[in-house]
């Protein structure tokens, strides 16, 4: 790309400048705000070449495709921003598929206003996020809506990745007898998130937990038999219980849980209750739920636990054989009642 | 999928329901919103499993990847919607690097208070524009935001592709000597999308030219020689002066185009002159650009032009040398005259 005077004859200003209108316009501050910002923060050789899509080597098996759409509220929470998000995100969603994330798109909605250099931080948030999962960001678009017609920013990830032969994680393979496991405490991004919103502080701050998973997926594989890997799901939106009713209905199974099994740290703990939480639904964005044969969910939760992302796994429960497909829980005082399905909306934007 | 009454025990009310944020929140709401109408609508086995993620064959070929953030004002135009245009956008997008495009990818951000009946007509264009293409959306997500922080609803579509051997189209292989070919009348889009949004009636109703053009691609790389064929692009927002803009910067090269070849339709000409809109720079969702080798401009304009979608094509000018890189324009008066970069927000919210 050959660069002169006559395109762009004054750099972005990063500290004072704002989002117009002209950004999105496919104009000249469009091109100045791919190239000055996206394309400098992401830079590799297929985003460089400033086309409108991505030509990319033939990945060697099955391709995995997975998008998220991030809508987070606020754009910065303890422990990460919708930057690490958007990327860790769906880095995650390709993961659990059993595969190799290689590659991600990124489109942005901005609205009108928004501070350029909230923006930086977001772009490059992405960029170290990206890095450190050792994914490239190949493509991408931004367009811009008028002030009051978005929030700030909208970002949009698609992954593509390459499935390892013989893995098959899908929701429906679970089998009355097989374990369930989590990979650690739950319920740290939501709370994360929400304490950031609502302006509370707890005496010990929670972080979300917005992680890649995609190395400590790789090492489970590594561990058992891929045929024992029946399910592997990141419990996001909706949190442990929406997930694994999902899975038990997709599986038609039931599923019985032990409360005192399951891991939540104190300070969620104490969060959940003052907001009136359950953390059974709070998201997660650092832990994955593996749904396992029985005969090898002891070698999984070492697998699990020997990786600085699993420390905190936990085998939680068991899959039964159940008709009504019901997800119930072994309360710590001894008692039994059925996690359902989340009716409401538990938590908005928390992704 | 098993489905019991215990899920859902009323369909969704597609005439009278409106948008929740629990539609977004993870739980029932959100499953029963995307089994009912979106996997209702574009069944196919990818989709179907209900994952995080669509496993899929491995593809034969270098892969292509794009990505398109919807955010139209109206929804609804004359010859198209958010929905068709989310499609055949993303799929020109794949199609312009002379590639075969296969799945995609859908993520929607929907704003509360969105009529279900709106969401459901955008759903189905959708859906017949895939099928049109011979495309399947095999994976999405969907977020919801409060009334006030989005607008209606935005899409986000990633499409992927297959690339055929040989076939290189990238911005930055424009020469000297190089003919430069329009597929079809300019601004149809941008005008749709403006009369309609300002409410303006004109004699003649001028609607979207919205259209896949993968089939049109593929009939010129079976027409000429793929090394002959330099530069494919779709001149979207910013028209075909931001277009040409891009490729002559990205190429190194000047362009002198013939403003009497260049195909206007009278009733967009009108439309244009009244709203003090240069149709240069209104955007086309239908047509492609086309740089070629100019001894085979010939067999390209007649391929262009035997295809239903190509049939307004038009040899519109050359590319030359020159250090400025400037697109220059012989009026139909005898003058000349630069094409220039668009300077600010032409029409926003077109695409």
């Amino acid at each position: 790309m050959t660069r002169s005077p006559r395109d762009f004859p004054r750099r972005l200003d990063l500290a004072r400048g704002r989002i117009e209108l002209q950004h999105g316009g496919g104009g000249r501050a469009m091109t100045q705000l791919v190239e000055e910002l996206f394309v400098a923060a992401f830079a590799n050789p297929a985003l460089c070449a400033l086309n409108d899509q991505a030509v990319l080597p033939p990945p060697a098996g099955r391709l995995v495709l997975a998008t998220d759409a991030h809508v987070v509220s606020p754009l910065f929470f303890p422990g990460g921003d919708i930057g690490s998000l958007a990327v860790n995100g769906t880095v995650n969603d390709v993961a659990m598929a059993g595969a190799q994330p290689l590659w991600l798109a990124a489109a942005f909605v901005l609205e009108e206003g928004l501070p350029l250099a909230e923006l930086a931080r977001i772009v490059e948030s992405m960029a170290r996020a990206a890095h450190a999962a050792g994914v490239a960001i190949v493509t991408g678009d931004t367009k811009v809506v008028e002030a009051g017609k978005g929030d700030g920013v909208f970002i949009t990830t698609t992954g593509v990745g390459v499935a390892r032969d013989g893995v098959d994680t899908g929701g429906d393979r679970a089998r009355p007898g097989d374990a369930v496991l989590v990979s650690g405490p739950l319920g740290e991004h939501g709370i994360a998130v929400m304490a950031c919103r609502e302006g509370l502080a707890f005496d010990v701050p929670v972080r979300s937990d917005t992680a890649a998973l995609h190395g400590l997926v790789a090492a489970l594989l590594d561990a058992v038999p891929a045929a024992a890997i029946r399910v592997l799901r990141d419990p996001t939106r909706g949190g442990l219980g929406a997930t694994l009713n999902e899975i038990a209905r997709a599986s038609a199974v039931g599923m019985q849980l032990r409360e005192a099994a399951i891991p939540v740290r104190e300070p969620v703990r104490a969060a959940c209750e003052f907001l009136g939480l359950d953390p059974l639904y709070v998201a997660c964005e650092g832990r994955l739920l593996a749904v396992c044969a029985p005969e090898h969910a002891g070698a999984l939760l070492a697998a699990l636990r020997a990786h600085p992302l699993g420390q905190g796994a936990a085998l939680i429960g068991h899959c039964v054989s159940d008709p009504q497909h019901c997800v119930e829980l072994e309360t710590v005082l001894g008692g039994r009642r059925v996690v359902d399905w989340l009716a409401g909306e538990q938590l908005p934007r928390i992704c």
